[in-house]
This record gives structure tokens, sequence and C-alpha cells, in this order.
């Protein structure tokens, strides 16, 4: 099958790949029809985080082509959101709402095929893929259905870590992809208040229509006096950290009331935890991988019905055969999120 | 009156002060009768924090001698808890249930006297106090009270923090009287297995008493394999980091399972939060200086019933003219934590 194949930092080309095949009767087997390109996946490109040579990809929706003898939810033609990482759902984590954590569960890449590929082998099917049922659904919902695959399980993750609620003051730092999609998730969970940090006209407009009350253009100490100056004095009650540097982590915990929350979702590079905030000022830490197959079944309805469309993030779009452009709009921050659709040949 | 002074590090005298008198309408003048030092005096008297020289101590319970013109809850005669923080009640915080960050509030020092001394102003009177109903209650139950001025609820914090309810399996780093404390609210709160770390006899039979299911000798990477060892290779879902050195943060940390919290109450001194550990496990943190106004309320009923012994903490006893003693004790770890009892002169 064709497959993006990483050689190496900014080195993401196209090639042949051996097309998956069952090896576990938990297996199934996963034509993958949208795909695209994660954050995270940047940092490997840049070479600020390693990654094995060869399979690349972990967020896509597809259809079953074949499953192994002990699947028993999911059949041929299924059409599925394959969360980022497999889980088999009966462990003691998954069984504590921890997915992600899965004791038997891992990532996509070499063993399996990865998401940016025409086929993935699935591990712990029946535990991890979400079935989506009806069909010929619109594009703008099949691209919100990807985006459950990872990006906006991720910000929604933020928010629920950070205890947004009904009525909640909010703010997120980041406008990427995932800080898009904390907007979204916070007002989802009926936030009263979201503060979006972002300089870019483009990404202001997103939130903006994801629910952003407000934009504040300022960064570092110029946001942490404007956040604060707009909710009395106080700061906010959810602080969403959606970046992952030291910069941000550092605002995110400045700008919390004291009592609030800071969701942190961002892969960390250089981040540190001011523990004197955590202390005298009882603002607390939560966040991490998100356990998005937990949140699939539950933002599902959601996108189908069209109430939220996580989708609005991808504003580039490609094809497999054209991935190094997907990963190139990205780094060069033309593109808020790559989409790359799918045409698999026989 | 008489009260306690703090002249410098490893200098804490008995001494004249003068009489505290009501100066805002919504003050009230508490005769102490019960007093204690809290590890943070401690920390005072070793000269690692610093500490304005005059009144010190911030735990006490006693009798209401005056109230002013404002005050409506409260009047003479009435016994009462002081929390270690005055706060109004009525403030955003406060209503949103941090009475310890009230916009209006403080700590007891040289404008008020100190709880460590025969009489203190207390401001916002109204907000802070804790009237205990009934007559005569019994040695025990009022060391007790006096536990809930701050240690007790410094543990329950602790433990609420970490989300513990019915079924946790916890663990508590720290033996002083905040970790056994995090334990009797622990065992308070449901949880099923409470693993307490310790190394002494005498705090490990406090622990057992207090609601501890395992004890835990080892230390630091001793400990951190012990812990997971007990509980099915994953750690627990609550630790309560009730120390605040680097050491005993880490050891939280690490004896948490992925997807647990933990909760910190100890004062920071060279703490280090492992960031990849939240982010990469899920293992959350909350903390910090305790509600305990908020807290008193709930854990009051409790005492009264002898259903909670909080008080156990309380291994030294001695009167204000031997003040110097009760410091002695808790910085030779002779005592887990001194009570000094007041008896003030007209």
């Amino acid at each position: 099958m064709r497959a993006a194949i990483f050689n190496g930092p900014r080195d993401v080309t196209v090639g042949e790949r051996p097309d998956p095949v069952i090896t576990e009767p938990t297996d199934a087997i996963v034509r993958v029809t949208l795909a695209c390109v994660c954050g995270s996946d940047l940092w490997y490109f840049r070479g600020v985080s390693p990654h094995e040579p060869g399979a690349i990809g972990h967020e896509f929706i597809g259809v079953v082509e074949e499953v192994g003898s002990a699947v028993t939810t999911l059949a041929d033609d299924d059409f599925v959101i394959a969360p980022f990482l497999y889980s088999d759902g009966t462990c003691e984590l998954c069984l504590a709402g921890w997915p992600a954590h899965c004791l038997n569960g891992g990532g996509y890449g070499n063993a399996t095929g990865g998401g940016q590929g025409e086929r993935v082998r699935v591990p712990h099917a029946d535990g991890t893929l979400v079935k989506v049922s009806g069909t010929g659904h619109p594009d703008a919902v099949l691209r919100s259905l990807l985006a459950l695959s990872d990006v906006m399980c991720t910000g929604y993750h933020a928010a629920v870590s950070a205890g947004v609620g009904e009525g909640s003051v909010v703010a997120v730092v980041g406008d990427g992809a995932v800080g898009l999609s904390a907007v979204l998730a916070a007002k989802r969970l009926g936030a009263a208040r979201i503060i979006a940090l972002s300089r870019n006209p483009a990404r202001q407009a997103v939130a903006r229509e994801f629910g952003a009350t407000d934009i504040v253009a300022e960064r570092g100490d110029a946001a942490v006096e404007a956040v604060p100056a707009m909710t009395g004095g106080l700061g906010v009650e959810a602080a969403l950290e959606c970046v992952g540097t030291g910069e941000s982590m550092t605002t995110a915990f400045k700008i919390a009331r004291s009592g609030g929350m800071v969701g942190a979702v961002g892969v960390p590079h250089d981040s540190v935890v001011p523990i004197e905030t955590v202390i005298f000022r009882n603002v607390g830490l939560r966040g991490g991988v998100s356990p998005a197959r937990k949140y699939i079944p539950e933002l599902l309805p959601d996108v189908l019905s069209g109430a939220i469309n996580p989708g609005r993030v991808f504003d580039f779009e490609t094809d497999l055969d054209h991935i190094a452009d997907a990963y190139a709009a990205m780094d060069e921050r033309r593109a808020i999120k790559s989409l790359v659709r799918m045409v698999a040949r026989a």
C-alpha cells in the first residue's frame, strides 16, 4: 500500500509499505478515508522530538475492511473513528476512564501502519474503534469526525481537566488547532466567558466562531496584565494551556485566579510549574494525553447533529501524494491544521 | 496581656503585649483557651522562612469577650474556633469556596495579636469564627476542636484536592501532624486503602488509629518501589504530599497511578513538579493553603460526636509560660505537635 514515510527530520515522503494484516484475533484492518497532521507530528518533523523512521500519523477515520476472529462489535464496511491511541477498553485503567494509559494499549507505528497511509491494523479493535452510524455524511461532518480522533478530544481534555462547566470564566493560551478546539470545548461545557489569546486574525475568527467572547492579542507579560484586568482583577477560573512552552505555562498560571485550575495539554518543552502558585494561590494543574476514546462517544452526537463543527480547524487540504505539502503548510504556519484525503487503491 | 513573642530564629519568649481592642465594627476579641504550634511556625523558628518580630501563632480556640457593633452572629461568651486566616465570607473568592484567598482577609500578627497569646482581635468575626454549641466538652473534644483551626483542615484539603472518595486507594507522604490528619481525612472521605509512609513507630500507631491500612517504612526510591508493588503495579489514585520537600513531591508523583492526583499541602521547599508525569501520565496536582473556614462546619459535627479525633496529633502539652518548650519539642522531633493551654489573667 502507499503511505507517508518518515525518513528523518524535514523528510516525509510517500512510498510503498507492506499492507497490514490481521496478526491478533482482536485486530481490525481499517482503510483510511481521511487523515491529518498532528501538532506532535510537527515536533518530529522539526527534529525536536524523536520518531522512528517509517510509518507516521495517528489521526484517521475510515472503513473496516477485515476483522479478527475475536472482534465482536465491528464488521466489514463499518465506518469508524480511530482514537490516536489504541486501548482494550477492559483493563483497570480503561475502566477508570484512562484509555490512553491502557495496560495493553499503544500507538500506531511500523507494527500497525501509520494513520497517514492507506490502511492501518488497529489492535484491540472492539475497545478502540468508535463506529459511526448513518451514511452519506456531508464533507463538513466528515472533517469534524476526523477532528474527534485527536485534536478536538485534546482540547476537550484541557477544558474537562480544568473543571470547565456552566458559567465558567475561561482563558485559552494557544491559538493552534488544539487551542481552538479548547475554545469550542469550553463553549460546549457551558462556559460563560471564553478569552482566547491570539494575535492571528484568521485564528481569531475561528476562535470567535467556536465561542470565544473576548480576544487578547497580547502575549507574555502584557497578556498577564490584560486577562485579570478583564475579569475584575481576579483572573480566570480555568486557564487552558494548549502550547507546551515555558512561557505559555507561566502565562496560564499567572492569569488563573486563586482557587482556579490550569488544564494543560501542550506537549511540554521547557515548561516549569510554579509550585508557589499551586500552594499559595491554590491553582491546580491537570491535563495531559487525552483519553480520546472516552470522549468520542460523548462528542459524536453533537458532531453528527452539526451542533459542533470541530473540523473547522482544517484550513489546508491535500492528498496522500502531497503529504509533504501538508507538513510544510503547518511548519510554515500557513495552515492551522492540514487534512489529508486518502483514496486507497485496491 | 501575656503572649508568646517571636524575637528571631530559635528565640521565642513570653512577655507582655498590648491587649487587643476593637478597631473595626466587624472585629471580635477572643480570649484564647487552647493554642498550638504549627509546622509553619517551626519554619520561622528555624529561620527557614521569615517572620516579623512580635506576635506569633495562628491556631486557637477560645471565648468571645467583646464584639464590634457590626457583628451580628456572635455574642460575648460564645465558644469559637478560629481558622488560621480571617476572611469576610462575602467576597467573590469566599463565595467561591476559597476563604483563604478572601479579598479582605489576612493572617494574625502584630496588628491583631497572635494565636499564642491570651487574646486576639479577630477581623471580620462573622465571616471568620465558627461558633461551637454546647458546653462542658471533654478535653479530648476540645483538643480536636483546636485541631480544626488548621492541621486537620490542612490534611483534609490534601485529601479533598486529590479527589479522595468512597473506595479510593490513597497514599500519604509525610507522618507529621498534617500527614496524620490527611490519613484521618482520607478515612472520613471513604478511602478503601490508606498507605501511610512512616518510619516512626509512635506516628505509625497514630496513623493506624486514624485509618491507615498499610504502613510503608521505606523512603525515597524504596518507597517508590514499595507502593506500586502493593497496588497491583499501578500506584495509588491519590498521593497526599504533606511535607513540602523536593523528595516528598517526587515520591508523591512517582507513586501516583496514571490518571491519579497528587494533593499537596506541604509548604514548598525546593519542590519541583515533574511536568512529564503531569502530561504523559495524567497525574494532576492540586492543593495548597487550606480553605479551613469552609471545612470546619463540615467536620465539626464529627468532632463533637467523637466520630473523628484529630486532636490525637497533640502528644506534647504545656502552658504559655513554657511556650519555648512547645517549640523545642517539635524542633527536636520529640513531639508530633505541641498544644499550649492558656489561662488568661483578668
